[in-house]
């Protein structure tokens, strides 16, 4: 029960790092952006690349960085703990590339690396839960986030964290029909799509998955009318204020016969919008899990596949 | 019955597809490539772009053409049909912006556009299973790809026309449970295990999903162990050369206990293997919607969606 309580703690604290002020320096002859992250700590590019194209932005959550990588390169290593090995091993290419290279971390290995070394407060989170520290360099750095669209991020996350009874409620939905959570998002929150499914396996320990229209009318589609299993799977789908997307899925629902639990976001930004759907999804996971009898904070495989990756290093 | 040996008649002609001599042309003066294409059509930019990192390759599935995209910007739009509405969308914003547009299309509205227009035979397949007409183009004209290879590859795909009973096994294991797919793969074939995803969806009509090593020890690990309804999921892993992915699958399967099918790939190159896992996981799918009766050209719901969707149009 204790681990329960502290990681609510933990949740709560995501409005606070919307306050974190520093800043990704980008150099005025930048080319082209890499970012590498991975899980946790990799959620933050994928967010970041569906606010910002005026570079190409390239998300890397492997070893290797791509051959482009140049001296005109922005690398930014992002690692909570500082000793993700790809996120070290991409880090440390990019130094001997000579490109700008940025790395965001909490300590560990990477925080000797980098032309520009940003420091997240060292207080235990969950990689998961330090997401704000992650982003806000990114989204501050790129000049993309304005001070009204932080302070309406903040009243949304403060609302949901005195009121979050309706993702209990769907948690208690999901539980009862152990259902196999499928998460829909549409641009710019496919990433948000992709980091519920990511919460749902961690917080919950339930296998997730996620995909986005209108990539998903192309596949999906066909088999959500037709596949067995369906009674095992669970469809929880962003609304849109795009209209076409809109449109999309209601026809999707329709013509393939599908409960869609449709979530709409509060906010008047799509960065506020963004930040009160990764929250909602916080709290809807963390509540599963707590139903489940899971201890939301346990990554002990996780911790025991890196102890067996690492006697095989060389 | 009739459908279902047409459709292996179109699955045999991916081998002659690798002799489609067509290439995009690369002007010199390029910075970064941007792909845009849906689905089954998707795919070749997918594939490419794990075979080629010498300039930023950007891809897109949805209808907006990124920001950076400049005179100094190719952009290939690939659509079989020529009308997926997405792709046409990014092709006319692509020439507006002043890039080098390439189309590559077998007519329809996509073929009245762009700078070089790559014209596929047209003889009605399937988008996806003309996978080969629209990816040659691009490995040729970035120069990644060698004939040795792609006579290789050739005998690899005939060897499984003629030979796939293992395909078979795999098919009728998985309809026996009614098993949702989870394929998991790893760099350069994480786009063929999405692939196989969306194989799945449209030749058996099944849900499936997929996702990549290592990323998915940073999420999908947890829950692997912990999971209700594991029994209604059948993992289909590709074996990997790297020793330190190979290490983490092993490792993976051992700690959260799970029953791994994993799959071969024969060849002596990454190109040879990763036509080889593509066409596996054709005739895969394939024989999972013969068992289950489904017509795999069977594509009605789509083309519904379009047809009430263009009602919507204004």
């Amino acid at each position: 029960m204790g681990d329960e309580i502290e990681f609510l703690e933990e949740l709560k604290m995501l409005k606070e790092q919307l306050k974190f002020k520093e800043k990704v320096e980008v150099p005025n002859n930048i080319e082209n952006v890499v970012i590498a992250g991975m899980g946790g700590s990799g959620i933050a590019g994928k967010i970041f690349s569906e606010f910002y194209s005026k570079k190409p932005v390239y998300l890397v959550d492997d070893y290797k960085l791509p051959d482009f990588v140049s001296k005109s390169t922005l690398v930014v290593a992002i690692s909570y703990s500082g000793n993700t090995e790809e996120t070290v091993s991409v880090a440390k290419q990019a130094i001997k590339r000579g490109a700008y290279t940025v790395t965001i971390t909490s300590g560990g290995e990477l925080a000797g690396y980098g032309d520009q070394q940003i420091r997240i407060p060292r207080n235990d989170l969950q990689p998961r839960s330090a997401t704000g520290f992650m982003l806000m360099p990114l989204l501050r750095g790129f000049g993309i986030v304005s001070d009204k669209e932080i302070s309406e991020s903040y009243s949304l996350l403060e609302q949901l964290d005195r009121n979050n009874g309706k993702c209990k409620e769907i948690a208690n939905d999901i539980a009862k029909g152990m259902y196999i959570p499928i998460i829909y998002g549409s641009s710019p929150f496919k990433s948000i799509a992709y980091r519920w499914k990511t919460q749902f396996n961690e917080n919950a320990k339930v296998m997730a998955y996620s995909n986005s229209f209108p990539e998903l009318n192309h596949n999906d589609t066909m088999s959500l009318a037709k596949t067995y299993r369906k009674d095992c799977l669970y469809f929880l789908v962003f609304k849109s204020t795009n209209k076409r997307i809109a449109k999309r899925i209601d026809i999707t629902a329709t013509i393939t016969k599908s409960n869609f639990k449709i979530i709409a976001p509060k906010g008047s930004s799509d960065i506020a919008r963004m930040f009160y759907l990764l929250h909602y999804g916080d709290y809807l996971t963390y509540y599963l899990g707590v139903i489940r009898g899971i201890n939301p904070t346990d990554v002990s495989l996780i911790e025991e596949l890196k102890r067996r990756l690492g006697r095989f290093k060389h």
